[in-house]
């Protein structure tokens, strides 16, 4: 989990199956070639299952395992903290530079 | 929060104090030059101060500042998450393997 886009797009997932391009709109600012990656390597740890539906055009979800869905609470509270710290973290940054 | 040894040092700060050999050897397999961009970029963004004794040998300490303390219990929900469920991830990245 030390790649911040891993957290990224399970968050983003945590309401139900997702296309690719949905994500890439409710991120906002990421790639495709990097969403694409992330969502590989999140497949590939167990964390997200991809489904192909035979359809026309050929449709692809994205959805949270059990072991994605359980990664929510602790992305979740990293989330809460930045969201609550981030001013004081910029102020320690601004002072360090001054 | 993206680099996995800020979450490392933070948790090797939290009971208290420590000087950069000591922490080294709690954490292991640190190696010195990541160690110190790491204390640095710590301090930088307000999570950890420096203190330095005018002592000969001269010694210097890392400590958790209010704000490196409350990134303790996000991380502490990672590092247990990583400890429940680590076997899974090497299943399924096993399974892929396969």
């Amino acid at each position: 989990m030390s790649n911040t886009w891993n957290a990224v797009v399970i968050w983003a997932l945590r309401h139900g199956p997702r296309r690719p391009g949905r994500l890439r709109e409710e991120i906002g600012g990421i790639r495709p070639k990097v969403l694409t990656e992330t969502l590989r390597r999140l497949e590939h740890n167990g964390l997200v299952t991809r489904r192909a539906y035979a359809e026309a055009p050929p449709r692809v979800e994205y959805e949270l395992t059990a072991l994605g869905r359980s990664l929510l609470e602790p992305i979740g509270a990293f989330g809460e903290w930045a969201h609550d710290h981030a001013d004081e973290v910029m102020a320690a940054q601004d002072a360090g530079a001054g």
